[in-house]
This record gives structure tokens, C-alpha cells and sequence, in this order.
């Protein structure tokens, strides 16, 4: 209770500083891995003209809502989505109980590592992982193999936790909104037990604002006790044209801010800026070879290409990871 | 900006101040309409143990997620579902653009005031009447005639405006656990978009938090704006069992408290209740005849009947609205 009395008067503190002229100052304080170029500048206008009282452009508290894709945009996606990187291990877990897999495809390759031959199978192959490793458990036994996985796995090229895998520009994003009043969700692709399993610790984005795409799920009562068994179905891929339906779904209102990185991400931030009112747009490029990875318009993980068309198209901001960013993980990536 | 300073203000000395000894006081004052009978008193215990730090029932605020059912919980639901009422009203709203309704069943009979004949066509009827008035249009179409209906319809015994169908002491309820750091949840039947034309006003619940059953909708761009259309397909149907279903879809975690009124709202109750932690699941029974409406296990509308065994055995609390309810409505129903 004293605890969130701190908080409380805290960020009270902080969204009354931030009003006075005094704003610039503090988001420069606030974001300090964002080079003095026009992504921040963008930001930090966008956010002092919606919660400036008085100002044409105010947005009240309630309707201040920031939806953030994941993968690429939050944390890094190569050399492989880390979800089908958690699926992988999971696998190897696994295969013990299944030596049938040892002659089944896409396991067999799988568990050989050689990913590319596991996926020649296309979408099913795709499917028979995910639903090898994320069916056939209850949803408290699943959030624990997620929770266990995301503290003790390591990133094949970094070494690094998953948990370092985020960017630290983004994370300074995600606290400078939740200072000034908005509601932060993730959007994202992914699956949404999955990312639970982190977010509110990495983010400080609690589980009822994460969306993300889902499988059916069984209510059952064992020795009376209620479970949610997860079944070997998909429900939702909340991709493309699933993200603005998942955001009306959940969420119920039209964001103010989208940030995102790649084409699968296009219809979210048209559903976000295409309208009337104060809007911030952002896509994230992927341009730093050095730092983190380079890749767009021929990337089959991540593929930014439509996008960057409508983005320049209707102005929104893109972020040059090289020019922009001066610092991309917490760490320094060695290559 | 001031506004919410102020409400952060409030908020801050409003748990600060509940979480002295003097919690007991402030809680009567917050439910004037419940009389100081057996379920006021499980509820005000319930919030001071699990507000109190250091108690061992303390629950962090990020945790304290409260579930509510809507028909029969929060508002009435008699003589019929409002939102079948809202149906009606579209239907006479739109007849005179569809003169084929006039030998179409179940439109003819219910242009004529006849329910019964209507809904002799059991499901399909009445998926048809849903999908004749809930679907065909843009999201930002359907809120605009939600919000034009909920401000002008009046309900069809009582002639009072549907806002003032809720009941008294739950909306209480609703600002006791609001002033106790709690996040209410709707959880019910009804179609999400139709309860968020009026949850945030009548209830301070905002549309994120706000769970219900959806239809199918499509991402258009219509002149490059985009829109969502609502089709004439069911989505999900969050009744039952896919009431936990949806709160781990759309919250990601357990209620520690779950409020409901009929067979319905049993696994939401049990997905609630019957795990470990501190809990308070209650059911809303109907039993005034005079001030509302009594009925329960063998209702159409609202039935409780194994919900009520269940209540029972596992020890949820039980209002009687006769007994327990000083005050219904906020106006005094005339009979």
C-alpha cells in the first residue's frame, strides 16, 4: 500500500512536471538512448501536445492508448522469431517422451537443428510445432514453462537472456508514455501466454494489456478443481488485418500511437493514423548491421517493405535504427 | 491534466485512508444501500484483508482484478435482456427499409410486439434478429447508434432511461473496489460493443475492460480511411464456460473476486473461487418482487438453479436482494 502510494505520487509528480515548460527537458532526461534527430523530436512533440491541458490537441488520460507490436519492434526477431526459438528448446525437452519423432518431420530435423529443412513443410509444419509445444497442458503448467524458459535461456548468437534482448530506446518509449498517462498494449503476433510470461516484468505491461494471437482452450473441472486446458487449435492470428480487429476486440478504442516494424504491422497503424485527431505513427527499421541486424524489404522474418511505402506515403515516422539509436541493447553487441 | 491530478490525488488519500483502522467506517459509508447484513460484511472483509499490508491475505494492487457479470448483476434483465429490447427498437427503426419483414418470421411477429411467436424459431431466430441489427455497418456507425439509443430508449415497465436499470448498491460496490485499487472487469453475455456504448459512463469502467460476446468483423480501407465492418457471423459466445475461457484470453489472470447472478456466471465463480488465495465470488438472487423482480431456477432469463447448490456448497456468498438491499434502483419502482 505505501508502495503504491509512492507510485501513485510519483507519476502524479512526473505528469505535473512534464506539463510545464519544462517538458522537453525532462522526455530529453527520459529517453537519453534517442539521438537528438527527428524520431525523438516526433515523440516528444506528440506527446506534449496530447497531454498539454488546454492545447487543441489534448487527449484525455482515459484515451491516451499506445499499441506496440513485439517482435522487432520491443525485442530483437533473429535469426528466428525467439517464440519458435522457446519452441525449439521445447522440443528438446520433449523428446524424450516422443522418440517417434525421431522420424517425423518437422521434428526430426528440428531436433537436428536444421530448421530450414524442419520448415519446408510450410504453414502445417509450422503448426505441428507450435501445437506440440503449446497444446495439451493447463494454462497455470504452460505460464510456469514460460516463466522457467525466459530465466534460464540464452540467445544462440548473444549469450545474452532473452529479458536483454529488448531495446533499450523502446523500453525508455514504453516508461516516458506510462509517465505521461497512457495505457501501453502490445499487439502482437505472438503468442499471448507467451509474451504474459515476461511482459509485466520487461515492460511493465500487466497481462490484461497484452494481445496477441491465441488457441482454443477447454474449461475442466479435475478432482473439482477448474482448469483451462490448452487444445491443438488455433483461435486467432492476430497479424496484418487481425491486429485493428484485435485492438477493437480488446481494447475497444482507436490507439492514439502504434509502433511497429514490418508489414505486419501496417493495417494496425493505418487503423491508428488514418483518422482525424493528434496521431503518432512509427515503424522501426532494421538498418544496423553492426549493433543489431539489417533487414527489410527481402526478409521472409520481419519483412518491411509495403509499409515503408505507406509510411513515407502518409508521414509517419520511421526510425533509422543506425542514425537514430545510440544505444540498442542494454549491452554492447560484439561482433 | 489538472482534472487527473486531482483524481490521483483523491485515489491516493482515499487508500491511504482505507487502510487504517478506520476501514470498517469507510466502507459504510461507501455502501449506504446494503444493509449491514451477512454479504456487506463478507465483501468489507474481504477488501480490508486483502488491502492490508502485512496482512497475509495482502494482494498486490496489480492483482486485485474483479469480475462482474452484466444482466441480472449489474442491471436488471427482466422483462427481457435490454439488449433484445435494443434489437426490438432497431427492428422498428429499420422496417420501413426492409418491407420483406412484414411476412418474414421472426421479423413479422416481433414488428407486432409478439416475442413468444417470435422466438418460436428458437436459436436461429434468434441469431437472425441479432445479425439483422448488429451487423452490415462500421464499428464507429454501431457505437454512435448504441450511444444515441442508451441516451433516448426508456425501459418498457418502469419508463425510466436504461442507465437507471442498474442497481444501486452494486454500482457502490463498483466505486468501493475502484477506491481500493481494484480493476473491474465486465465479464458477460451481452455483446461487447453494445455494453461499451455505456459502461465507462454508468459504471467508470473503461472499454478495455469490458469482456463480452463478439461477432466476426473485416479491415476495409473505404477512400483509404479504414474502417471495421461488423459481419453477420458469431465470434465467440461468452457465456458458460467461455466466461473463464475469455478472462484468460482477455485478462491473463485469475479474478480474486468474481460477482454473478445466474447458471451463466457458475464457471466464472468456479474459475474464481475454488483455487488457493484469498477469494470472494457472490451471487445477486432475485427474490424482490416488489421493489424489482424475484425469480431463479426456473427462469428463462437469468436462470439460477445449479449456480444456487453451488453457491451453497462451496460457500460463496448469496444476496438476497429483498434482505440484503435497502435501496434497488436509484428511484423507487411503483407496483
Amino acid at each position: 500500500m505505501v508502495l503504491q502510494l509512492i507510485r501513485l505520487a510519483r507519476v502524479a509528480a512526473v505528469v505535473a512536471f512534464a506539463t510545464t515548460w519544462a517538458a522537453a527537458a525532462i522526455a530529453q532526461d527520459l529517453l537519453p538512448s534517442w539521438n537528438d534527430t527527428a524520431p525523438k523530436r516526433a515523440i516528444v512533440s506528440f506527446v506534449e501536445r496530447v497531454t498539454k491541458a488546454g492545447s487543441p490537441d489534448f487527449v484525455p488520460p482515459a484515451e491516451r492508448i499506445a499499441a506496440f507490436d513485439n517482435d522487432g519492434t520491443l525485442w530483437a526477431e533473429q535469426p528466428l522469431y525467439f517464440q519458435f526459438l522457446f519452441a525449439i528448446d521445447r522440443l528438446r525437452a520433449l523428446a524424450p517422451q516422443h522418440p517417434e519423432w525421431t522420424d517425423k518431420e518437422p521434428f526430426a530435423s528440428l531436433l537436428k537443428g536444421d530448421v530450414k529443412a524442419a520448415l519446408a513443410g510450410g504453414e502445417h509444419a509450422l503448426l505441428e510445432i507450435v501445437m506440440a509445444t503449446h497444446a495439451g497442458m493447463t494454462t497455470d503448467e504452460f505460464e510456469k514453462i514460460v516463466k522457467d524458459w525466459i530465466a534460464t535461456a540464452r540467445h544462440p548468437i548473444t549469450g545474452r537472456p532473452y529479458p536483454e534482448m529488448t531495446y533499450q530506446p523502446m523500453r525508455e518509449l514504453l516508461a516516458y508514455l506510462h509517465a505521461n498517462g497512457f495505457k501501453t498494449f502490445i499487439v502482437s503476433g505472438g503468442g499471448v501466454e507467451f509474451m504474459r510470461g515476461f511482459a509485466e516484468k520487461v515492460y511493465d505491461i500487466p497481462p490484461e494489456q497484452v494481445i496477441g494471437s491465441t488457441g482454443k482452450q477447454k474449461f475442466e473441472l479435475r478432482d473439482g478443481k477448474p482448469v483451462l486446458v490448452k487444445l491443438a487449435a488455433m483461435d486467432f492470428i492476430d497479424d496484418k488485418d487481425g491486429k485493428p480487429i484485435s485492438i477493437q476486440k480488446f481494447i475497444g478504442r482507436r490507439p492514439i500511437a502504434a509502433f511497429g516494424n514490418s508489414d505486419g504491422d501496417l493495417q494496425m497503424l493505418q487503423w491508428t493514423c488514418e483518422t482525424s485527431g493528434p496521431r503518432l505513427c512509427l515503424y522501426v527499421h532494421h538498418t544496423d548491421a553492426d549493433r543489431e541486424w539489417a533487414y527489410d524489404r527481402a526478409s521472409s522474418i520481419g519483412r518491411l517493405d509495403k509499409g515503408l511505402d505507406e509510411a513515407n506515403v502518409n508521414g509517419w515516422t520511421i526510425v533509422d535504427m543506425k542514425r537514430d539509436w545510440n544505444q540498442v541493447f542494454s549491452f554492447r553487441l560484439e561482433r
